[in-house]
């Protein structure tokens, strides 16, 4: 369970009768948390991000099937409306593989009953943090390997950190893993427009764990990176093709654009669960468009004329070729075409 | 004067006795003038940005000298106050080469008497808005000859409009001639964070000129790029050195390197005192850092964690090489080393 001195704040919790969840929209004001009873209300609280991240969403999807069975059962719910509750689950953020993945994790095991079920979702929960560790020392060494300033200024995008996972973080679990080896000098956060998942949750992640961060603005990533401030960006993924593109947080490729021309590392760290061999290439990943009234109000605030269009696509699509570094729990290797995982 | 019906809003008018402004900081939610009486007042304004574009700040510059002269002559400054004054109306905003060039360009006729530096002063703005015009016309041939879709989709970054020039625009100034041409579909206007000019200022003077247009995050334009949704990158420049490197708002930089990646052209708008033969490359270009606040706050609302930093460079610099078309008043050419002007 999450508190105000916890180092490692956790997204979700199982309290044996329902889901809590931390309201990532209120952060870094206040600390609020949701207690979730129903499939359709996680629905909702996915949707406005109240929980988000890849992997986080994958354990939020499979205790949402815990929620939907144990209702079914408890309230006798007619037949199909079970299945109906995990499609809309499932299809509650379209890029993020691991959403669907986790809810198909756990309805394989509704057969054998909702103890079964919670299983699964326990497991998920533990085996996500097992991975995160284990990227962040492959990631780590793998960055080290790879530069030769000591100690790194490290770029990174969104949020890849405990709030995103079930505990660790995968991009931001390779910051904290080189933060404990002494490695880090400063963590250039990108603020993450429109919803600020950069200043709001990474810098407050960063300032907990006692790592010294600057937030910028989206838009000074690539000149930053060409007049040499950084030595290696690190960013998380929603879905990699079987190609090795990469659809992350939008803002993304931006940044292993100007790696690229500045040579410098563009490491993607994410869960094996991430890369899905069922979609050949990222022309083929679907990105989410969401709500563009997010581009224009800010804290409810309207900051465009009345009467403008937004446009917000939530991600974007990295070429594989980009990709210096692939880290998953399974090591590290460089980005392009991947062995297909079973 | 600006009004609320104007199709062209105008940021600066002499009226006589004061320059009055048209407070950008209160855009789009209100129409704000201040009537400027001393060149400190206006240093303060051109800081916090209530003017500001590099063609407009050229303009003001000038305009300031006639203020501290008509000052320096009707209260009887001391010996070097009148110097001093200049000297902190020329640094107010160390990177647009207008401003520094419009105070100078006006301090010369200081000899010849007030009127003499208010002729200046005036010639300097109607210059300006007959540069942006033939601008406007050089770069809607050059954009034309350079796509094949019409009509096109455009995408733009902060404010190069009537805002930000003594009237017309620069690169915007392009746009409203290729949208009277009919050749504009859409306009991706970048929301240019931290201070918004593009959501703010951009979209609100596209909407007057019945541009159609959609605001998106800064982060979205390299991927709208890479997707095939735009057709040329068009954006201003506060400074451009002897080699051709440009100096513009952050996040320029990312929208040449998406703009090379995509094969699709990227245009620069600029008058020719934008032009810097005494800046050898962009290297040499001083880059403003502004306070960090502004990127922790929006709006009065903090949007970061108490405690930490913000990293807050006002501009980037993209290689000549990434530039495929920089117009000025004489005419469009591909980037890269420049003739010297004199």
């Amino acid at each position: 369970m999450v508190d105000a001195g916890d180092p490692e704040p956790r997204p979700l919790v199982w309290t044996g009768t329902s889901l809590r969840l931390l309201d990532q929209t209120a952060l870094p004001e206040t600390l609020v948390h949701l207690e979730v009873d129903d499939p359709d209300e996680l629905v909702a609280a996915i949707r406005r991000l109240a929980v988000r991240g890849a992997p986080a969403l994958g354990v939020a999807g499979a205790f949402g099937v815990v929620l939907a069975l144990r209702n079914a059962e408890r309230d006798g719910w007619a037949p199909g409306r079970l299945d109906a509750a995990l499609r809309r689950l499932r299809a509650a953020r379209p890029t993020a593989l691991a959403l669907a993945a986790g809810v198909d994790a756990a309805a394989r095991r509704i057969p054998d009953g909702l103890p079964a079920v919670l299983a699964v979702a326990e497991r998920l929960a533990a085996e996500d943090e097992a991975a995160n560790r284990a990227i962040g020392r492959h990631g780590a060494d793998g960055v080290l390997a790879r530069t030769t300033r000591r100690p790194l200024r490290v770029l990174t995008h969104c949020n890849t950190g405990s709030l995103a996972t079930a505990g660790w973080g995968t991009a931001l679990g390779v910051i904290r893993e080189l933060h404990a080896r002494g490695a880090v000098e400063v963590v250039h956060v990108d603020e993450t427009r429109p919803l600020l998942q950069g200043s709001r949750l990474t810098a407050w992640e960063l300032a907990r764990a006692g790592i010294d961060c600057r937030i910028q603005a989206d838009g000074a990533a690539a000149g930053a990176i060409l007049r040499g401030l950084v030595d290696v960006a690190l960013v998380g993924a929603d879905r990699i093709a079987a190609n090795g593109d990469v659809a992350n947080k939008v803002g993304t490729v931006g940044i292993a654009l100007a790696c690229a021309y500045a040579d410098i590392p563009f490491v993607v760290a994410a869960s094996r669960s991430t890369i899905d061999p069922d979609t050949p290439s990222g022309t083929d990943i679907p990105i989410e468009e969401r709500d563009g009234a997010e581009v224009l109000t800010l804290a409810g605030h309207p900051i465009a004329p009345p009467g403008v269009r937004g446009f917000n696509p939530a991600f974007d699509v990295t070429p594989a070729h980009l990709v210096s570094l692939l880290v998953t729990e399974d090591g590290a290797r460089p980005g392009g075409p991947l062995p297909t995982v079973t």
